[in-house]
C-alpha cells in the first residue's frame, strides 16, 4: 500500500466495485462512465496515504476515499455542462455523451452518494467527518461561481485568483488529507497540519497546471497548450500581467481579432517572459510547496511515509503532465 | 403552533432569517429567490407536525424542517431546468431569472445546505435521520429518472405511474414525516407509521394534483388545465385510459395534429369519462387516504394533533386548489 500506483489501483478497484441498482439504469450509467474514466485519484490517494502515515489500516478509510472521489467527479460533471466542454479524460463528457438533463440528475446523485459514502464511518467521527466535508463542498461551489464571476470581469487580481483556485481546487485536497487524519483519531493540530498540508499542496498543484497550459509541452501534458490565453482565463500569469503591464500590449494582443491563435500565444507568452512572470510563478509555487512541507514537519508519522508525502509534493509541483 | 397558519408563518420566517455570505452573491441570490417564493411549505409542515404531536417543541426540529425543504426546493430547481420549464410559483423560473448555470450551480449548493441543517440535530439523532435523508435523495432522483424516461415511452402502465411517483413525491413526504418522529424519541413502530401516513399521503396528494389537472377550475387551481394531456404526460388517468380503451379513439387524438388543443382536452376527457376514470381515480385518492388514516391509528397522540392530520389529509386529497 505504500507504492502509490498500488493506492491507486486500490481506488480503481473499490470504485469499479460499487454496486449500482439495475434501474433506472439512465440514472447509473453516467455515474458509472464518469467513475471509470481513470483520472489521478488525488484526492483519495491522499486520503488513503495520511490515514496509513498515521496507523490507519487504509481499508477503514476506503468509503470516505471514494466519497470525495465521488464528490469531486460530481463537480466536474456539473463544471463541465458550466463551461460547456466536449472532452473530459480524452472521452466526450457526459453531457456530451448522455444529454445535459443526464449530466444535471446523474451529477446530482452523485453529489448525494458521495454523502452516503462520507458518512460510512464510526459514529465518533461522523460530526467532524460531515462537519468539514459539506463546508468543504460549499467553499468549491464559491470557488466555481468565482471562477465564473471572473469571465466578465477584467479587473480581476492576482489575489482574488489565488483565493478562487483555493476554494475551487485546494480546500477539497485539505479536506481529503484532514478525512484522513480524522478517521486515525490524530489530534486536532495533526488534522490541522494535514489540511494546511493539502491545502498548500493544492494551491502549487494547480498553479503548476497554470504554468504548464502556457508553458508546457503539448506531448507531455496530454492537451493542447494556451488554451487559458485564447480563453483570456483570469489565471495568476495573466492578472499579474495586466497588473504590471503598462504598455498597453497585453490588452491589444489579446483583444485583436486580426492575431492568429499561435501568434497570440506566443505574444502573450513574450509579455509574461519580459515581465518575469513564468519564474515568479514558479517561485510561488515553491513557496507552497515548502508550506506543504513544513506542515508536515511537526507530523510524527514513519520516515517512509514522510518520504512519500515529499516526493508527492515535488512530484506534483514540478510535474511536465 | 396548532394553527397550521402559525406553522407555515414560523417557517417562513425561519426560512427567510438564513443567513448567507455576502460573496459570490451570484451564488447565493438564487437560492434566496427560491426560498422566498412560499409554497405551500407542505414537508416542513408535516415534519415539525409530527414532532409536536410526540411531544418535541418544534424549536428542536426547525433545522431538519428548513433542511428537507431546502432539498425539496433544490429539486425543483434543478427539475425546472430539465423541463424547460419558464415559471414557478407565478415567477419566471431560476435558469430564466438568472441563468442556466446559475441554476445549475445554486441547485448543488442547495443540496449541500440541505444536507448540513439536516445534520443539525443531538449526535444520538444524526446517524437515522442522516441514513433516511440520503436514501429518500436517492429515491426521488429515480423518481425524476422514470419521469424522464416514461417521456419517450408509450408502454408505460398504471402501476409503473404510480411507483414513479411515489418515488418521485411521496418519498421525500414520508421522510419529512419520520424524521420529524426520529428527532421526537419515538420508537422504531410510530417511526414507520409516521413514515407510512406520508407515504400514503404523498400518493394521494399527487394524485389529487392530476385530477385536478385535468379536471380543475383554472382559477382554482391557479394554473391552466388540461397541461398533462397536451403534454401526454403519463398520468395515471392516461396510462390507465391507454390500458383499457381498445378503439383507438385515444391515440388518434393525442396524435393529431389538426385538432386544437381545447378540443383535444374536451375530446380525451370525454374518454376518460367513458371510462370511468375520473372517478375510478378518486376511488385511488380515497384508498391512499384511508391508508394513511389507518397508519396513524395505532399512534397515541393528543386528540388536537391527530384531528389536525386527519383534516390534512382531507383537505389534501380533496383540495380544489
Amino acid at each position: 500500500m505504500t507504492d502509490p500506483k498500488s493506492i491507486t489501483e486500490y481506488i480503481d478497484r473499490a470504485l469499479s466495485e460499487i454496486e449500482y441498482p439495475d434501474e433506472p439504469a439512465a440514472l447509473y450509467a453516467p455515474v458509472k462512465y464518469t467513475l471509470d474514466a481513470g483520472g489521478k485519484r488525488l484526492r483519495p490517494t491522499l486520503l488513503l496515504s495520511v490515514a496509513k502515515a498515521l496507523g490507519l489500516n487504509p481499508d477503514k478509510a476506503i468509503n470516505q476515499a471514494i466519497g470525495i472521489e465521488m464528490y469531486h467527479n460530481f463537480t466536474l460533471l456539473h463544471d463541465d455542462i458550466m463551461d460547456n466542454a466536449d472532452l473530459r479524460r480524452g472521452r466526450p463528457t457526459v453531457h456530451r455523451r448522455f444529454s445535459t438533463n443526464a449530466a444535471i440528475l446523474s451529477g446530482d446523485a452523485m453529489l448525494t452518494m458521495a454523502g452516503i459514502y462520507i458518512s460510512r464511518c464510526d459514529d465518533h467521527h461522523l460530526r467532524p467527518v460531515l462537519d468539514l466535508y459539506n463546508r468543504t463542498a460549499m467553499e468549491v461551489y464559491e470557488g466555481q461561481q468565482y471562477d465564473m464571476d471572473f469571465e466578465d470581469r477584467d479587473d480581476v487580481t492576482p489575489d482574488e485568483y489565488l483565493n478562487m483556485i483555493r476554494l475551487k481546487t485546494s480546500v477539497l485536497i485539505g479536506c481529503a488529507c484532514e478525512i484522513g487524519a480524522i478517521l486515525a483519531d490524530a489530534d486536532k493540530e495533526t488534522c490541522k497540519a494535514f489540511y494546511d498540508f493539502g491545502l498548500y499542496l493544492g494551491l502549487g498543484f494547480q498553479l503548476r497546471d497554470d504554468v504548464l497550459d502556457t508553458y508546457g509541452d503539448p506531448i507531455l501534458f496530454g492537451k493542447q497548450i494556451g488554451g487559458d490565453i485564447l480563453n483570456k482565463k483570469k489565471t495568476w500569469l495573466l492578472t499579474m500581467a495586466m497588473s504590471l503591464d503598462n504598455t498597453g500590449d497585453l490588452n491589444r494582443v489579446l483583444s485583436s481579432t486580426t492575431v492568429g491563435d499561435d501568434e497570440k500565444i506566443s505574444s502573450v507568452r513574450a509579455i509574461y517572459d519580459r515581465l518575469g512572470l513564468k519564474i515568479k510563478c514558479e517561485e510561488l509555487i515553491a513557496d507552497y510547496s515548502s508550506r506543504a512541507l513544513k506542515a508536515l514537519a511537526s507530523v510524527e508519522m514513519p520516515s517512509e511515509d514522510r518520504q512519500y508525502f515529499i516526493r508527492l509534493i515535488d512530484k506534483l509541483t514540478t510535474r511536465n503532465s
